[in-house]
């Protein structure tokens, strides 16, 4: 293993909760937004905001840097055009409500950010916003134009994940090291840029990423990362936003490889790709949720022969396992060859199987022999 | 608010990952168990396992204790009746695993468990287990008949929720300050019995529990339980079996008063009466999983008057909200007349809200005037 990690120290002591400088810039933004709709109208112009389009037609795979891209397609959002008028009033009220809540220093969900700007608008039965699913596509759109971070907003989303391991941060004010945290390990929280949380100390050598919590939290017992010297790290199924960007934080900061282990499916290959390269849905900030250096450790269906797995506890595959693996193969990220391989061995041998599969092998084979030989071996999958 | 909390010291200083008494006090009874199996065998004998009936028809609801109970009805699994062939197998397959998994001194999950006893039966096509809808429900048979916890059998289920406030627990040897976790909260583990989860200190003087993470994040940002001297606990929706015996813990152990604050829905109030008395599916532990004198602060639908909460953040109950709203009438737990007059005036108006409606009266009113008032004024539901 590489020890670029050990004693490292950061330098930043002094605990911020939250960055004044982040929230000026962002605040101009929106200001700038709001200013540009009112002199178009003092010039009694037509209102018109541009926002990036983020859909499937404007999106590319950046061979160079291997992520998922955003093109250079934009969009005009008018208020005379008819079916623009409604989302041009909520993007109007959005941004307005996000100036308030950053001005207020608070932070709050994206479910109360629509309660908040939902109302009725006087003397009609009209509502600003029926449904949440109005709002958070336009906080999306706000992201986008003003190339900012929800998270900067003062958003939150859903958060889930742990960490443990040999590393201390600092979040408002308190330090949390994260090899003293018992069966909990440390919580991701929704929101992890560099404003927030500060990484104080770190001595591990890499992160192995979970995809199952069941599976972090048996080789948190088996104090995997105190024998191993690195960081176990889990999102519980697709991680959250702030899970990403954490990941992409320890790799691009502190320079510690990252190793990820999930199912030998269709939906385990997902979810490392989306580490690795980031989304099509949030294809604006794939630089800054997508880790390119990712391996995959496995599982991999060619492992039930290489580990003498039992067949028995592999599982069928079913229809949409086979539609989903085709559509794999014929992504771009999927191309290099060992994946091919991999997708083109679980369609012929018409299985799949669970991380929790190796404990036919033994409790404790996963901690013991699986990940040593693998990690050891380097036997990666890119 | 009473003070009874502050300043309490709990004696257990010494750390301990795991209780040696439990683990063999509950490996006896799963040996007992099989030298049971054996003697019957020896004696020529049909095998019978002896299980409680964990089913409607033998539960019901302890007016003296106030939770929901077991009876006594029990029922007989034999190996030599053909329809309890399979089922007489699989509870001594999943007991001796459970015996095993003690022994190595380890904990693993239940999806883990199902793994490590499927098996093909040699000499024929049949796996002891197919799915793990299976071998659950013989965990909670061999919990409900040794008269055990599935944490004392080394078995984890899923976990969730955080803890935010004036406590020190010691976990695994680690000492964790829930009052200086930044925006995470400390999280519940999976096992939080007292071998595992020790209190060290706690000075506060009643416990919050709040359904939904988004708004715990709110509190939490507002530091509401330093202003307030409490803890703030989330269980991120129905909480999971950690989180309920960790409510619980804090009632008896620390005698900290419970309030729950929770939507103004059927499943608001669900997830109340889970909290407070227990649920029918785990009717064998409502003593160590429900806190019969935990209080309901909020919201109600009668709050949209009180504190004059606009009207469009209502929402307009749906066909399964009225059966739902029906059905809660007619459980005995739900029979406090100010119970029945709360969800006769949902059923009246037709609306639900939910927590985030009260953003619409501000991004703090929460945690500044609603819930200082309920609580002040101990305006609370039964």
């Amino acid at each position: 293993m590489p020890n670029k990690g050990r004693g490292r120290v950061m330098a930043e002591k002094k605990a911020e909760t939250r960055s004044e400088g982040i929230d000026k810039l962002v605040t101009r933004r929106l200001e700038e937004m709001g200013k540009n709709v009112v002199s178009q109208i003092d010039a009694q112009r037509n209102p018109d905001i541009i926002l990036p389009i983020r859909a499937l037609s404007n999106i590319f795979f950046d061979e160079h840097h291997k992520i998922i891209k955003l093109g250079n397609k934009v969009s005009h959002r008018t208020y005379l055009n008819v079916a623009h008028t409604r989302k041009f009033m909520q993007t109007c009220l959005v941004a307005a409500e996000c100036k308030k809540i950053i001005e207020q220093n608070v932070t709050t969900s994206i479910r109360d950010l629509y309660y908040a700007v939902k109302r009725t608008i006087p003397g009609t039965e009209e509502n600003t916003v029926e449904e949440q699913a109005e709002s958070d596509p336009i906080i999306e759109d706000i992201e986008a134009a003003l190339n900012t971070l929800r998270e900067q907003l003062h958003l939150v989303a859903d958060r889930k994940g742990y960490v443990a391991g040999p590393i201390t941060v600092v979040d408002a004010g308190d330090e949390i090291d994260a090899a003293r945290m018992g069966s909990s390990g440390w919580a991701i929280p929704s929101n992890v840029e560099s404003e927030i949380i500060k990484f104080k100390e770190c001595s591990a050598d890499y992160v192995l990423v979970i995809e199952k919590d069941a599976v972090w939290q048996r080789l948190n017992e088996d104090k995997f990362w105190k024998k191993n010297n690195c960081l176990i790290l889990t999102g519980k199924g697709q991680p959250a936003r702030g899970t990403r960007r954490l990941i992409n934080r320890l790799h691009r900061e502190l320079k510690l490889p990252v190793y990820v282990i999930a199912d030998a499916d269709v939906w385990g290959y997902y979810i490392y790709s989306v580490i690795k390269q980031g989304s099509i849905n949030l294809s604006f900030i794939s630089d800054r949720l997508g880790t390119p250096e990712a391996k995959f450790i496995g599982l991999t269906t060619q492992d039930v022969n290489k580990f003498n797995i039992p067949k028995n506890v592999t599982i069928k595959l079913n229809k949409g396992d086979i539609k989903r693996a085709q559509e794999l193969l014929n992504y771009v990220w999927f191309k290099p060859k060992e994946w091919h391989q991999e997708i083109n061995h679980m369609l012929q041998v018409g299985y799949k199987l669970e991380l929790e599969a190796l404990s036919a092998k033994g409790i404790r084979f996963i901690s013991q022999e699986y990940l040593p030989q693998k990690i050891g071996n380097k036997e990666f999958m890119p």
